[in-house]
């Protein structure tokens, strides 16, 4: 047991931590960093950025993230979207590789770092719900293929550029006979191996006597082991010198030095809808990934917190010397089935980096390129989801053409105009939504004190009394379709001469819709037409006592429905003749 | 009575329409028109145009609005707020009276047009909701600071430039001593009388016997006589030669030759976002005048109708040589109250202009600009809402604080960049309401079958099921508040065994809160909780039936809330060992 003052300084998860889970999360580090090296190699080539961005972007983001993050078991580094994201980024601004773009690659991780911890500072996690999964998984299908068709360019050792898909085809068409066969035969039978592990290996280890989750993660490892075999292949045969096979070469060793180089303002208006682009997609991303685990575990995740935590690992990517940076799938799901009991994992698996980039920096200079390439394809091609879309238009066209033309503009004019694109669509959605409140006219139930739609239920109404329920908050963007739906009944039933408003779903009701009322209960009274209130909830009520609507109210604000449907039933004949109260406000 | 073929082709107001509804229009053509000489100049020099521009932009646009707009009354043509957008947008591109700058200008008022119809053949007239009052009231407002800060310099004679308010007033004081006095004295003279005009005219008139429309329409016309008297005094005196009064001068009589000037990549880059602000601006800003008079007329307004009718104008408006133009809260309310009843009305204004335009254009040579300036002056001056502001504030902070972000985002950076903070805020606003949906806990009410919030009846629930109501459609937007609702609900009570989710409220379920209440159902049964629906309403379980929510559903499916409190009741103790039940689906 801790003592108290300690127990509220410390995050929960440490609170029970003891020598069995630093066990669990030693192996889960260590695990995660066989991974993250070759994958963090291949994504900062990736990028157009040398080998060895990935390497610094691995070690004091995930710390950074360990520090301010909400999951536990969040393995945060370079993943493949982001790094397409950078590449298209900066492929405008600098020749890929030089040191001009690298340090336009920092800028650009600083950036959407400060983006996210402005969004997190303000506390607007809620822009994580911005992007549906229509809109979502359209982007990764059209990213994935353009990631696939840019890898087949290294896997093949050939030259070619281009920002769509059909850029990047046509380019790597005209280059066709400049492929390296040495590179593609290496390249190639990784691929066959990679995608065979993929699909066999877990099960073999079980054959062998592993448990299921040893095996899980075994075959998840079976690209280090290529890795390995094909840098062993290269060194031996001389494949680098004597086939012309592309080689990731000389990695500095040792550390770079931090700085944080801050970009003049015409680099910054270049760089900023990128950033916030790259910021966007990689919170959406790492905090579904996290908020999956997490329910798994019974556990909560902050998406504001999350904000703060992925904004401070990219400053830490930009002072370190990395790249744009998120939480990423798959290394995440091997640190949770690796057993990783808390945010230690991944000091343990930046600690291990550290020990790599210091003393194995030599070890990749004859790992080639094309087999790096082959590591990317094949984890990246589980992106292109057509099993998905195809469900997602059974189930609705709307959320299919939200795909369809996200994933289009991904591939016809680049990323991002594509997320851009999906963005757009999602807003659109959202207004539209939001636009198109439940209205109901509504009827006594005969006999009862309940009130019902007349399009659904043999109810009871008053000739001349308009009874409308509106099933939502009502604010500036649906007050309009209220008035709307409101003018429709009143043509359809001209001799209204009374209209209640029951607000039993009502909880708020912004300023907009406010002025629009006080302004209906206006234009009705010079028609001649009351307006009523019935069912005002209690906060409602109290915001609106002092407001022009209830001070020049022309009818009654009645508690209950049924109340408001006996005062106003004028079928009795005295009543023909009552007068029209305008200015006398009676608040229930 | 028409012969019902002639009758389907025309509009509504044309099957009625005889020789009285004519002279009314007629009346009201006219009124406009006066009105419409000096506020078309004044805003075409506002906007750095020559002056004719104005004069251009009231004829085609007028017409092309009868044509497709919805809207009987509402008199289309340059306005305030749009003319500074279009100098905003146009000062960093050209000079401001260069021919350049006028063939810009035609440019972004077509580029608006094509906008503003693009939205309308998409339907998309819901971007009218984008805008809250408070938005749209710091906004007038912000710009309605600045115009009148531009037109001081104007009627003083003074030079002076700048974007925001700050950059405008520093550069008027610092020219503080080249005020042309003249100017000022002529100028500050017609400032006096017209606020006077508006003040008392009206009141003045209904004293001499007139009626109070007539009243009305005769003090909104103080201007023109001012703008005639002014005219007199200046050619009388020679305050142009003598005094360096400046003065409209030569207006090319006769029309312009009609083209349409197709901007390059380049341009069409630099104008697309301004024109996009300006549609939006002018269109909210039109749709709203028009819909409040519909309202008093007991006619619609049909949103994506007002989209091709301000679209068509915008088009005509570059076409005829003029400038961005929309619907104009004050001749709209001039030409309503002089008895408009038809579009008619506008074509005889355009009519009346194109006479005015072909005879008269001589007569403005000496119409100084100070007085010109206090014309903009007065009437922008109401804009100026800081009443609204306090009462905003008094009934809302978020509404009040987004009044005074727009506003001062307005001043402080200029309108663009306070419109899209506007937007950005309204956007934001949307999404954060959407994404806190009403969520109740419910219960028993004892002795019935009705089910209630759990925080506000005293209700009886069961210790090892859940019960919860979403009272909203679900979608992407607010399905991980549900969620996150669910998961807070858990922790409190972690014995629960079953969780009920009651739709009754759940008209639609869109694609991604399909996928996410696909993995609560997983979750929650590895977790050993079976997951239960009620009351789903007929369509969506219609569309639920095929889809491996309900294929792979750990609990069941109940029609009504009671038979699943029934069901799930395991107080009696032969239920507490009844199995998990994983894959068998029972839809009611």
């Amino acid at each position: 047991m801790l003592a108290p003052a300690r127990a509220r300084l410390l995050p929960p998860w440490a609170k029970t931590y003891g020598t069995a889970a630093l066990r669990h999360d030693l192996i889960a580090g260590l695990v995660v960093v066989v991974m993250l090296v070759p994958q963090s190699l291949a994504y900062a080539l990736m990028a157009g950025l040398p080998a060895q961005a990935g390497l610094y972007a691995s070690m004091l983001p995930i710390l950074a993230y360990a520090v301010f993050g909400s999951s536990r078991t969040l393995a945060v580094g370079p993943v493949a979207v982001v790094s397409l994201m950078t590449a298209s980024a900066l492929a405008p601004l600098a020749a890929a590789g030089s040191a001009e773009y690298g340090t336009l690659a920092l800028m650009l991780a600083g950036l959407s770092g400060v983006i996210l911890l402005m969004l997190g500072v303000l506390r607007l996690g809620v822009v994580a719900n911005l992007l549906s999964h229509p809109v979502i998984a359209g982007f990764a299908t059209g990213s994935a293929v353009i990631i696939i068709i840019g890898q087949i360019k290294s896997l093949a050792g050939m030259p070619g550029s281009g920002h769509s898909a059909l850029q990047l085809a046509a380019s790597l068409a005209s280059h066709l006979t400049e492929i390296n066969r040495a590179a593609l035969l290496l390249g190639g039978t990784a691929l066959v191996l990679l995608i065979l592990a993929r699909r066999h290996a877990s099960s073999l280890l079980q054959r062998f006597g592993c448990s299921q989750t040893v095996a899980d993660i075994g075959s998840k490892l079976a690209p280090v082991l290529v890795v390995i075999a094909a840098t062993l292949v290269t060194q031996a045969l001389a494949l680098d010198s004597r086939y012309g096979v592309a080689v990731v070469g000389e990695i500095p060793g040792g550390l770079p030095a931090l700085a944080l180089p801050l970009p003049s303002l015409d680099i910054l208006r270049a760089l900023l809808l990128p950033a916030a682009a790259i910021a966007l997609v990689g919170f959406v991303e790492s905090v579904s990934v996290a908020q999956s685990l997490a329910m798994k575990r019974q556990e909560r995740i902050d998406a504001n917190r999350e904000l703060l935590g992925l904004g401070a690992a990219n400053l830490a990517a930009a002072v370190a010397g990395g790249l744009p940076v998120t939480g990423g799938l798959s290394r995440t799901v091997v640190n949770h089935a690796a057993g990783a009991q808390s945010p230690l994992a991944g000091v343990i698996a930046a600690a291990a980096m550290l020990l790599v980039v210091t003393t194995l920096s030599g070890a990749f200079t004859q790992l080639p390129i094309c087999v790096l390439a082959a590591t990317i394809i094949v984890p990246v091609s589980s992106l292109i989801d057509l099993a998905g879309l195809r469900r997602t238009w059974r189930y609705g066209r709307a959320d299919g053409l939200a795909f369809v033309l996200t994933a289009g503009g991904v591939l016809g004019a680049g990323v991002e105009t594509g997320i851009a694109l999906g963005i757009l669509l999602s807003l659109l959605s959202i207004l539209w939504r939001a636009s198109r409140p439940h209205i109901a006219i509504i009827g006594r139930v005969p006999g009862t004190e309940q009130f019902r739609n007349v399009n659904r239920v043999a109810v009871a109404t008053l000739p001349r009394l308009l009874a409308m329920r509106v099933d939502e908050n009502l604010f500036f963007g649906n007050v309009p379709a209220v008035e709307a739906e409101l003018q429709r009944a009143l043509l359809v039933q001209p001799a209204t001469r009374d209209v209640l408003l029951v607000m039993s779903s009502v909880s708020s009701i912004d300023m907009t819709a406010l002025d629009r009322l006080i302004e209906l209960n206006q234009t009705l009274a010079a028609r001649g037409i009351r307006l009523h209130f019935a069912d005002i909830k209690g906060p409602v009520l109290d915001r609106l006592r002092h407001t022009e609507l209830l001070e020049a109210l022309s009818g009654q604000v009645f508690r209950f429905t049924h109340e408001a449907f006996n005062a106003l039933d004028d079928t009795a004949p005295e009543d023909a003749e009552r007068p029209l109260r305008v200015a006398t406000p009676s608040p229930a």
